[in-house]
């Protein structure tokens, strides 16, 4: 949807250009230019295409000849070995010839020696790291030897970057990005990225349909991100000369928000589920112990991602033979019998046999039926019974969630967390 | 590295076209191209560029112009709703137009049906799917109702594809990659993937650098396909004539690995640890529980990741506190105190203590530091003890795993299963 404010300034556009044969052929897959893309949109440049080409010469001539965007950045191609072909095609491109910069040498030098190298042992070809085309502004890479490298001509940017994620990601976050901002002055746009659990895309869309019609209007733009489990809602717009007053318009929509779906809502940002129940058990003091069946350990998984989660994650049980869930758990055989391992009394059992094994406040337990075989007609395969138990008692609840083996553990777990953050709120 | 046999016919090329925007802002990583990449290698065809172009009709039909090689596959831009821009697009470009295809119509009608949907409940934006354009041969879509669309053009191929990876691989492996092989007779290929774990990329490299020399003059390519905690080794040739030459050329060399490296190798082609682990135990009639405290549930997810893996998996602890390292797998108070929980001891006395808890016949334990605080200088981030206990006894392992808390987590289990693999094959 365009607006209006859109248009008043000229829009900034980009592309990526990524070198590298394995990405061709699928070795690797280009995570680079997502991120990119998402990084270039939320400073308000348009990304408006991406090439992946292999380590090839006449191809990335031909790649940078046919270029269109305001910047273009490029990633890959600058290792330290065979395939610095990046660098030497950038000197024809543009004329001119590589360089030794002694304070990038210095840099390198001093990398090695923090990683406990020997300074006669720094090879030549890491040395060689620091030849650079000469009228290039250098963007320092702190995380490993090869430089970014800008470049100007005819009012247009070209940035080279290394094809290593995490040093390509350092050297825009560093400097790249806000060089961009500043040399072309895009159009200023508000972020508010609102997370949301316990609703799948279309019912969601349909709960707040009324408010999202009146986003338009106000020259707010509102994107679904869905993922398994979770749908972020990112409200945006642009802020041409008064970044406060659009600010304020986004900030009055998202409460508003707040006030139609308090319960689905669990965070903002690059908030998750797991670090939102971490970040409420901490502010509790309280501790979290997990009983799984059907979720195999992945929610144990998702807790302990989390650094720092040993400060309220006691640990868990996985039981996923019967045995288990009687003798660790204390589920009477019986109730398995009468009722089946994927049921209600069970998940409950697990919950409160957890809790009261591991000495937790806390218990989530699920049990389900994760597939592909398994499935019967009144339990298919997706069947999942959640429970959490805590200080004043136990609460399940039935989820469905066809799909995949990986699917179903991905989503009962997410809906596992969503159940645990409802009920520390509430009880 | 080419040889004398590559050019004795012509190359055959592709190219992918994504067409989205949500791959621009990087909503959706392009896993599609990667996929499609990797599929076209295998049958000798070589893909030679990858363009992701929003969902403009502009910049389709340019880049349709634009494109140079053999087949250009096109996915995303076929959904049901307003993204139906790419099938009018393609419709310009070819000079055609739309026409409803009753067979297709059915298909889809059939799918709706299968999926508990009533015939009155099927709406016309749903049965337009199986409006294509007149003159395209159509590739049946079993997964979803978007058809593959296969163009000819001045002796190229244009498939256009939906874009869910589900029913774009679904479509190429069903008749797309067939039908490329048919159309163009690409010089057919060797392959052979052996997998190993234990060492290191360029350890590994060194280890087998004078059989990697003997490859070449044979006119064997190796590639190096390295993942946290296994490298992949793919063998490839092709066969020009005698197929049966060819294979025999590749399994010579690859028995050779064998006799090189027989405690690295673990399988070949779609292998995963977590499956040949599996594999042995059901072999064996064996099962197996899991300790884990630095790897925090993502063994027990790898393992129970894997179909029918209830036949071999009992089940396992999470011991993230100590008191549950004490309590549940009866690690004395005292070893804690005296060697750490970070140990050789706790590593060894968690997988036995579980082992017997669980009344399984094997068992995996470990305990590390995976950061990214709780480092020591004698206990860095990544030091972790892996234990294997089984019927005739203990072993354990001392790794250290420097990187990201995701990274040591990953690498730690990825040890670990090598680890119990090479223990169910040798006590």
């Amino acid at each position: 949807m365009k607006n209006a404010e859109d248009t008043s300034r000229r829009e900034v556009t980009a592309e990526v250009l990524s070198i590298g044969d394995e990405l061709l052929i699928g070795q690797t897959v280009n995570t680079n230019a997502a991120w990119i893309g998402e990084q270039l949109s939320l400073i308000g440049i348009r990304p408006v295409r991406t090439r992946v080409i292999g380590d090839d010469r006449q191809a990335i001539l031909e790649a940078l000849a046919t270029s269109v965007a305001d910047a273009v950045l490029i990633t890959g191609g600058l290792g330290p070995t065979k395939d610095d072909i990046t660098k030497h095609t950038l000197c024809t491109y543009f004329g001119t010839h590589l360089e030794r910069r002694s304070d990038v040498e210095e840099r390198i030098v001093g990398l090695f020696l923090s990683m406990g190298r020997r300074l006669e042992d720094i090879q030549e070809v890491n040395r060689a790291q620091a030849d650079l085309p000469k009228g290039c502004t250098v963007l320092p890479n702190t995380r490993g030897t090869a430089s970014g490298m800008w470049f100007e001509r005819d009012g247009r940017v070209f940035l080279s970057m290394p094809g290593v994620p995490y040093e390509m990601k350092g050297i825009l976050m560093d400097n790249g990005l806000r060089m961009l901002q500043e040399r072309f002055a895009p159009p200023a746009i508000v972020h508010r990225t609102v997370l949301t659990a316990g609703l799948g895309e279309s019912l969601l869309a349909q709960r707040i349909e009324a408010w999202e019609d009146s986003l338009g209007p106000l020259g707010i733009k509102l994107a679904y991100l869905p993922s398994p489990g979770v749908v972020k809602l990112r409200l945006s717009t642009y802020a041409n000369q008064d970044a406060g007053e659009a600010s304020g318009r986004v900030d009055r929509k998202a409460e508003e928000l707040y006030g139609l779906i308090p319960e689905l809502i669990f965070g903002e940002g690059d908030a998750s589920l797991e670090r939102s129940v971490g970040a409420m058990l901490r502010a509790k003091g309280q501790t979290l112990a997990l009983a799984e069946s059907c979720t195999g350990g992945y929610l144990s998984h998702l807790i302990t991602s989390i650094p720092g989660s040993s400060a309220y994650f006691i640990g868990g049980v996985v039981s996923y033979a019967n045995a288990v869930k009687m003798e660790e758990l204390g589920i009477p055989s019986r109730m398995l019998e009468l009722n089946g391992a994927v049921s209600k009394p069970v998940a409950e059992q697990m919950a409160m046999g957890v809790r009261e094994a591991l000495k937790s406040d806390w218990a989530l337990a699920t049990t389900g039926i994760a597939g592909p075989d398994g499935g019967t007609p009144e339990k298919p395969v997706g069947t999942v019974w959640i429970a959490v138990a805590g200080p004043n008692g136990v609460e399940s609840k039935l989820g469905s969630f066809p799909g995949s083996r990986e699917l179903v553990i991905e989503r009962a777990s997410r809906s596992a967390l969503n159940l645990l953050r409802r009920c520390l709120n509430t009880m």
